[in-house]
């Protein structure tokens, strides 16, 4: 590989690990850069949960919504132009209303819960998320892979001093300000990733992690141990982005927990975290003080870049300064 | 009793049988003019069907929505200022558009969904569809009791000249234009009427028979053998209004059903498929010459009037007149 990847890029078959917002907007600036085909997203599941009778994937999602050029541009999730009448009707049933269900995304979750329960006799036996997923993202147009981590259900509980919490409580209805103990992934220990998830990473040139919560988004991810040991196995450059720029959390509870669960807010942290998977890894001008630790104290290459996806072409340069960085590697 | 209801009026227990539109409307005028805890509306059920995962009870909508002062003037069902963005984006997802489903009447389908599903472990424990239509009138704030006429599971087939049809999909996606041979209600035999069904019949002082469908509105309620019985042995007034104007129906598919089975279209032909329940018939003033068939061949006594509630001021004037002429039975 050399650093013009113009034309080897499009032989580079690319996997991201993604979890919501973070990691949606790289993956959708991997999307500008390789043929459809060429791009795998693998995303966490974790935070899914049932709400109102309907499945609800809000990482899978997020990733759709964003290659479907449909995300809400405001808030990073969601469907822009959104209406919310069937919440305010809610609001009047004194019904739940403490997630928030805009009324076009409602036609997403009604679909895929009625494929998930679909023949579902014995129970069980619905259309499995990889493929209601692929279905989905199929009819908005998406062409690159989204792949659920795994098919079975894992859900994160969030140990804080209010008490285990479900992830979506935790991260929606308490606003992440209870302080975080540990995480929890229930069903891990049974969850396979799927053939497509495996093979995925098996067949992949470059391995991405997306600038997503290390802890609720990418671990999940991770934790699947065949999922781990692919990428420990795996010879092709891993390289990740960090989501923690000067001491801060680009978007939602990263730096928050990396403090409760007694790391040092910092790039650093994050190298370490995932540092027996990694070859490379990105971080911001900001702290382009700490590269050298990251260099030599974890023997992980660095790039130092600007790793804030404010408009759409931050998150193409990244991209591809991310493909560049990964061929040199 | 006597023509002046305005006093004695507040003591009679009024039971409404209801489909969805004309039914709702006449219910609401009965509203007006009666103590809230004196109405019962009794709602056919047979419409009821699962659709995108929800439970549906179209018919149970409109009279809520109606009693609830939240129908659309223009349609009679659904919602007033009502938008349709999920149904844009099922749209979008290739998905079933064909039942219109309202962003804000979504709301009502997913907590009904929810609380029948409720607790469902053994199946079918959830909370029964009368807990759950009370529980949702009372936070529209209707005072009125509208009941399901069973909790049981009936559903209305129509065997048409295309094959046997549910009920919504003959009358919404086939917009009723088959040909009906005949129609049954699948589930009568092991359905019940509620408790609160059965007390409402046995303690009313005047049973009405709002101007619904005959066929696919009314019939599922006195198919039920309890119910029938029930209105055969009142001694309570009993009196129909009639759905049939000039030969036509008023709205929906009576006078096409009624011509495809084999009888006139007619006011007569209402009274008589009625005949051994009523003591009293309400026809309009464009049918008044077959006041006397009804009142001397078929011995039912007869009003005379306007029928068409175009109107609020329609519905009460006809709810009144309707309360006067049962008050002389």
């Amino acid at each position: 590989m050399t650093g013009n990847l113009q034309s080897p890029i499009s032989n580079l078959n690319v996997v991201a690990l993604a979890g919501g917002v973070g990691g949606a907007k790289l993956a959708w600036g991997l999307a500008q850069l390789l043929p459809p085909d060429r791009l795998t997203i693998i995303v966490n599941t974790a935070d899914d949960f049932e709400h109102l009778g309907l499945h609800i994937s809000p990482d899978l999602d997020t990733v759709m919504y964003t290659l479907a050029g449909l995300a809400n541009p405001e808030t990073g999730w969601g469907i822009r132009d959104e209406s919310w009448n069937m919440m305010e009707m809610m609001a009047r049933y004194d019904g739940p209303t403490w997630f928030r269900l805009g009324d076009r995304d409602l036609a997403t979750h009604l679909l895929r819960s009625q494929w998930l329960r679909a023949h579902r006799a014995p129970p069980g036996q619905g259309f499995p998320l990889t493929w209601v997923t692929r279905e989905l993202s199929k009819l908005l147009g998406v062409r690159q892979a989204i792949l659920p981590m795994t098919d079975d259900p894992v859900r994160t509980i969030v140990h804080t001093d209010e008490g285990p919490l479900p992830f979506q409580e935790y991260f929606v209805l308490w606003r992440w300000q209870p302080v975080v103990r540990s995480i929890q992934f229930k069903g891990i220990e049974s969850a396979h990733p799927t053939q497509d998830v495996v093979s995925s990473l098996r067949e992949g040139d470059l391995i991405v992690f997306c600038p997503s919560n290390p802890f609720v988004s990418l671990d999940p991810i991770l934790a699947l141990p065949a999922v781990r040991r692919i990428i420990a196995a795996s010879r092709a450059p891993k390289v990740a982005v960090t989501p923690i720029v000067g001491g801060r959390a680009l978007k939602g509870p990263a730096a928050k927990m990396m403090r409760e669960l007694g790391m040092e807010v910092s790039p650093v942290s994050v190298a370490r975290h995932y540092q027996d998977l990694l070859t490379g890894f990105v971080l911001d001008r900001q702290d382009e003080n700490l590269k050298t630790e990251i260099a030599f104290d974890l023997g992980i290459r660095t790039l130092v870049t600007d790793t804030v996806m404010t408009a759409d072409a931050d998150r193409v340069r990244l991209a591809r300064e991310v493909l560049e960085f990964a061929a040199r590697l």
